[in-house]
C-alpha cells in the first residue's frame, strides 16, 4: 500500500510563420507548456491499483493547426483517474478515465513519442483522446496476443442526440520478438526492446447523431476502425524504429446533412488518411546524451474541414531528439510544414504554414 | 509534523428513464465519478492541524432533480481547507472551508453513508454544503453533549442583498452508548459501534434576501432548523441502522414576492420536510464482503419550484452496499424513483422519473 | 532525488466600509482565503530541480480597489511550475512559469512580507506578477552583485498588437553585510539577518500595443523601469526594517489614442509612483510570540484610471505582524485608507474608502 506522486512536464518555445497581428499574418512567437502534470500512482494491494493524473495548460496559443492570440484559457483539469483491477495477465478490468483504445497512437505514452507528438488528425470525435468507461483487456498466447474492450461515454453534446448510447471499442494486436504487453505502447523504446507488432481497432456508437439537428432528423451511427504497424530494432549501427496507421472515422456522410452535428466535421469529424514516422538514433553518446532523428508524414482527408468540402491536408515534419537523462531530460526540437490541399485567403489558419518547436522534457 | 495524502473515489454507471433525445424523453446512460477527490491531511503539532481536500466533476448529466446533457462543465475546486486548533476535547476551533452545521446528514462524510447518498433535500440556500468562516466546538460532560457554533459567509449572491452580513449556525447533540464526539457523523459504524444520537441545530442570516430585487425593497430574514435522531446496534441477528430528520428553511414567504432572489425558489429554497432511512447488515460475510441493505423515504414541500407553487417531491430508494474492504472498496446499487405532487408535461425534468445507480467505491 | 510537499494559506476576516447593498454604500463582510496553495519542491540531482504551485481562489469579494460581491469566479490554478538548473552560483537557468524581475516587492515572497502584501500598484502590465519563458541570473563578486536578465511572453491579448513579441527585463542589485543571494527576496528578515540592498530593473517589449485597436494603428513600446533600497538591522532595542520603491510605467501615452488598448488604462496601465513602508519589531517575547508593527505609504499617478485622465491614488496602512511560530503561524492585522484625487459619485469603487483585515498564516 503505497503512494508515488509524479511531475511531468514539456517546456519550450513555439514559432510560426503567421498568427500575430491585426490580420494574422505576422510570425508568432511562445514560450508555453506543451505538458504540466502531477499525478500519483497508488497501489492498494497486489490486485487494485490507481492512477490519477491533471494537466494544466493556460493560453496556448500556437495551436496544431490553428494559431489563437487570446489570453483567456485556463485550465486545471484531470487527465487519467482509474482504479486498476489485475485478476491475471489475460485479464485485466480497469475503470474510470483514461484513454480509448480507437488508434495506437492515442496509446503511446505522452513522454514517449518519437516525434514531438502523435499525430494531429487520429483523435477520435467525441471524446478525442481520454473518456470515462470500463475496459477488459489482457494478454494470452505467450503474450503474443493482445485484446482490449472499452466501453465509454462517447457522445454526450449539448447538441440533441438521438441517444444516450455508449460507444464500444475493440482492438487487438500481434506482437512478435520482446512483447508490447501494457496498457501503454511507446513511440520508442530507445533500442532497449526488438518490437514487431500489428494492430487493429474498431469503434462504434449507434445512433450517436443527428444529420440535421434543427429539425432532429437523420440519425446517423459512427463508426471508425484503424490499423497499425511498428518496428523497432537496435541494429549495430543504430537503432531503427518505423511505424505507420490508416484510420477511417465515418457518420455516413453525416456531413452532408441539413445542419450536421458539429462533432461530424472539422479536424474530429468524418477523414481518413494515415501517417508514416521513421526514427534513427546513434548508437554511441553524442556528448552527454543520445540523439535521435526523426521523419513524420501524414496525409488525411476530411469530409469537411472550414468552409470546405474535401478538404485533404498533408503534414512534414522533421526533427531530432537528445536524451541526456532518457526520458527524463530530453530536448526536442521538429521543423514541420501544414499544407491545405484548399486554401482560404482571407484566414492565415487555413492556409499553409511552417511551425518550429524546440522543447525541454522533464520527468520527476 | 507529517502530511498524508489520500485519493477516494466513486465512480460507476448511472441510468434515468429520461433525459436524452432531441425532446428528453429516451434513456439516459452515463458512466461518471460521483466524487472524485485528492486531499491531505497535516500536522503541524499536537494542537494545530490541517485538512485540505480537492473535488473533480465534468460533464455530470443525471443529477439530483435533472438531467443535463451537455457536456461544457468542468470543475475542479477546493472543498475543505481547514485549519484545526484542539485546545482541548472540550474546545475546538477550525478555521476555512469546511462544512456548516445545518443539519447531521450535511455532516455525515460523503464516503461514509448509509444509502446511495444523503437526501437530495437536506442542503441550505446559498453555500449549499460547505462556507467559509469559523466554528467553535467541543464535548462535554462525558461525551454526552457535544456543541457547535460557526460563523460563515452565507449569501454572497451577485443579486444584489440588503447587507453583506455572516450566516450564524449553532447546533447541539445528546449521544449515549458509544457517543459520536468527531465534528464528522457516519451514516454507518458498519455494526462496529452502538449509537444513539439526538440533535438539533439553528441557522440565521439577517437582512439576506430581498423579495423583490428589481426594486431593492422586500428585506427579509434567512432562518432554518433541523431536529434528528440516528439510532444503530450490531444486534446477532444483524446490525440495524435507523435514522431520520426534520428540515425547515424559512424566508418569510419572500418567494410570493414581486421579484424574488432566486435563492428563495426551487431545490434549496424555502421549504419544509424530512427524511427516513433504515438499514440492515448482515452479520456473517457473504462472499469475500459483508451484506448492508437499506431503504430511504424523504417528503419535501417547496415554496415554489419550477413554476409550481407548494410543490411537493416524494423521493422512494432501495439498495445495498457490498463492502469489500470496508469503505475502501465498496460497492453500491440503488433503484429510486422522484414523484412530484404537480408535474409539467412540457419538461421531463418535472416528471416523475426513476433513477438507476451502481457504483464502486475506493478509497486509497 | 527526492519531492517535498507545502501547504500555505493565509485565512481571516475582510472588512470594508463600502461595496455591499443596493448602491454599493453599505459595509463588506467576508470570510476568505487570501492565498491558498499546495505545491511541491522536487530535487532531481545536484543541478536540476522544479518548484510547483497551485493557487485556489474563490468569490473574492474584497479586491485591493475595488469590491465585488458576484459568486462567479472560481480559479484553481498554476501560480509556478519551473525547472532549475544551477550550473554555479553565478549562474543558474530557470525555465517554465515564475515570477519576472521588473520589482522588488513582486520578488518579495507571498508569505514573507512586511505589511499585510506587497503594493497594490507595483504589478506590470499583461502578466502582472508571473509569466512564462527563462530566465538566466547569478551571484557575482563575493555575492555583492547579482543579475538577473528573462525572456517571457509579456503580451498576448486577443485585443490585437501589432507583433508577438517578448518581454524582456534585466534586473541588478548590490547587497551589503548580509547579501541577499536568492531569486527571492523577504519583505523582513525577522531580526535574523542583517541586510542593505539596493537595486535597479528596466522592462521592455517592442511594439506592444495600439493606441488605436479598431483601427490597427499606432504602434507602441512598453517600457518599465524601477529602483528600490531595503534595510533591516537588529538593534538592541528591536529590528528596524525600511524599504522604498520607485516605478515608472510607460506606453508612449497610449491612453491618449483614440482606441487604446484596455492594457495602458487602469490599475496595471501607464503610470508612476512610490512606496515606502517601515516596521519596527520588538526584541522580546511577548507573550508567545513576536510583534512586529507596520507601516506604508504609497502614491501612484495614472495616465487614465476609471473615467478619470491623470488620477492620482494615495494609499496609507498600519497594522501588525504577530509571529507565533515564526512565519509559520503568524496573525496579520492591518487597517488601510486608500484615497482618490478625482472620486466618482456614482460609484463607490472610486471614492475613498477604509479596510481592514485580520488574518492568520500558516505553513505546512
Amino acid at each position: 500500500k503505497y503512494l508515488k506522486i509524479f511531475y511531468d512536464a514539456q517546456f519550450g518555445y513555439n514559432y510560426r510563420d503567421e498568427g500575430a497581428g491585426a490580420d494574422g499574418t505576422e510570425d508568432t512567437n511562445e514560450f508555453n507548456f506543451r505538458r504540466n502534470r502531477i499525478g500519483f500512482i497508488g497501489t492498494y494491494n497486489r490486485m487494485v491499483s490507481f492512477y490519477f493524473q491533471t494537466e494544466y495548460i493556460e493560453d496556448k496559443q500556437v495551436g496544431p493547426l490553428t494559431t489563437d492570440l487570446s489570453d483567456e484559457e485556463k485550465n486545471f483539469y484531470v487527465l487519467d483517474a482509474q482504479v486498476r483491477f489485475k485478476f491475471s495477465n489475460a485479464f485485466h478490468i480497469r475503470l474510470g478515465k483514461f484513454k480509448h483504445n480507437l488508434t495506437r497512437e492515442n496509446l503511446e505514452g505522452c513522454f514517449e513519442p518519437l516525434t514531438m507528438d502523435r499525430s494531429l488528425f487520429v483523435y477520435a470525435p467525441f471524446k478525442t483522446s481520454r473518456d470515462k468507461g470500463v475496459v477488459f483487456w489482457g494478454n494470452l498466447f505467450d503474450n503474443i496476443f493482445q485484446y482490449r474492450f472499452d466501453v465509454m461515454e462517447g457522445k454526450t453534446s449539448g447538441d440533441p442526440s438521438p441517444k444516450s448510447n455508449f460507444r464500444y471499442t475493440g482492438r487487438i494486436h500481434l506482437t512478435f520478438l520482446d512483447p508490447e504487453k501494457s496498457y501503454g505502447y511507446k513511440g520508442t523504446y530507445l533500442g532497449k526492446k526488438k518490437v514487431l507488432t500489428i494492430g487493429a481497432s474498431y469503434q462504434y456508437e449507434p445512433d450517436a447523431v443527428y444529420d440535421d439537428v434543427a429539425n432532429a432528423t437523420g440519425e446517423k451511427d459512427y463508426q471508425a476502425y484503424s490499423v497499425d504497424g511498428f518496428f523497432e530494432y537496435p541494429f549495430s549501427f543504430g537503432t531503427v524504429t518505423l511505424s505507420s496507421a490508416y484510420l477511417k472515422v465515418d457518420f455516413d456522410d453525416a456531413y452532408k446533412g441539413a445542419d450536421p452535428d458539429d462533432e461530424v466535421i472539422g479536424l474530429h469529424g468524418e477523414r481518413d488518411g494515415y501517417y508514416v514516422k521513421a526514427g534513427y538514433m546513434f548508437p554511441m553518446n553524442i556528448g552527454p546524451g543520445k540523439l535521435q532523428l526523426f521523419y513524420r508524414f501524414d496525409n488525411f482527408s476530411f469530409g469537411k474541414y472550414g468552409n470546405f468540402y474535401d478538404q485533404e491536408i498533408k503534414w512534414y515534419g522533421v526533427g531530432f531528439n537528445y536524451y541526456i537523462y532518457g526520458q527524463n531530460l530530453k530536448i526536442t526540437g521538429q521543423y514541420s510544414k501544414t499544407d491545405f490541399d484548399k486554401e482560404d485567403n482571407t484566414d492565415p489558419d487555413y492556409q499553409d504554414f511552417k511551425t518550429f518547436q524546440l522543447f525541454l522534457q522533464v520527468r520527476l
